[in-house]
């Protein structure tokens, strides 16, 4: 990466954004890899040293973000409940979030129109979920209070996210994590 | 349906038998159509009949299961919590499941075995929740309730079905959705 860097600047931020505004213009599936590096003003080929294939545009973020999400809730203070553990490091992906939500919006407008990445997305937070389960069993939470946690915080999350990429909505990710938990205690509660 | 059964008894249920029998023994993926109707003593023709294709097999009852969980919460009365009413629409399921127990679990050691039967599933259970949502709507619930509602739902659902295809397991699965809310509930008010 960084020696193509040199001759191609920033590739792989032209090739996003390139293959998100066709993406939104003609359809996922109407899309080719040619139109996007012809749009992107680069080839194929270099399209390829960056994504495996067209899908994977919307997708290269889950596993640092993922990441992000694992290495928050391993730190948290031992004294935490397990749901306020994760919906601290839910909290967390504000600071990768920020920058990226006109991006965000963009790629939930595409999601949204397209059923095989729709169900890819419920894996990736079906894949998340597991993540953060297995982070509170290594910290001493017994199942199925592991599991549950983390299911809990992947519902806050899924609720969070559509709010911030909702193009009414100015709040900031961490302000609608909070919220957001805040209403799935109630909703248990049996408010 | 009527008139082929007179002359195959049972076909449905003997390609379903023999189709789970062989994915258990050979794996999914390994299995035939042709090798399941030769192994319930029927033909090809009359398993398309039946199933659109060998996945089927392990997803028809998907949509008597989403009936069922949407007319039982559909009736729930109106003084019922969301999130109450939702686990009793989840623990009306037992009437229908007591009989399955067997299938499910072999069901369960396909499905544990397949990542591509695991997303489907992963899918079913996404669409149960909207299913559940949307009856909460048109009661009067308003969004998010009406969605964490479903989703907490879906997670004890889970939780619950778990147990209840563990073979060591013997609860019924009423008692083991009511098990599961207990803990859910427990889980989110920080416990």
């Amino acid at each position: 990466m960084g020696v193509m860097s040199r001759w191609e600047p920033n590739a792989r931020g032209r090739l996003e954004q390139a293959a998100l505004a066709l993406y939104v213009e003609r359809g996922f599936e109407q899309t080719t890899v040619a139109e996007i590096a012809k749009r992107a003003g680069l080839t194929e080929r270099t399209f390829f040293r960056h994504f495996a294939d067209k899908r994977e545009v919307l997708f290269w973020g889950a596993g640092d973000l993922q990441e992000l999400l694992v290495s928050t809730l391993a730190s948290a203070p031992d004294s935490a409940a397990p749901i306020d553990a994760v919906a601290a490091a839910v909290e967390a992906v504000e600071t990768v979030f920020a920058e990226r939500r006109e991006f965000a919006r963009q790629r939930q407008r595409v999601i949204a129109a397209n059923v095989e990445l729709q169900e890819r997305e419920l894996i990736k937070l079906a894949t998340l979920s597991a993540a953060l389960a297995g982070v509170l069993r290594r910290r001493g939470v017994a199942d199925p209070a592991a599991e549950l946690a983390a299911e809990a915080g992947i519902a806050v999350f899924k609720l969070a996210f559509q709010r911030w990429v909702d193009p009414d909505n100015q709040q900031a990710f961490g302000a609608l994590v909070r919220e957001s938990l805040a209403e799935l205690k109630a909703v248990t509660a049996g408010k």
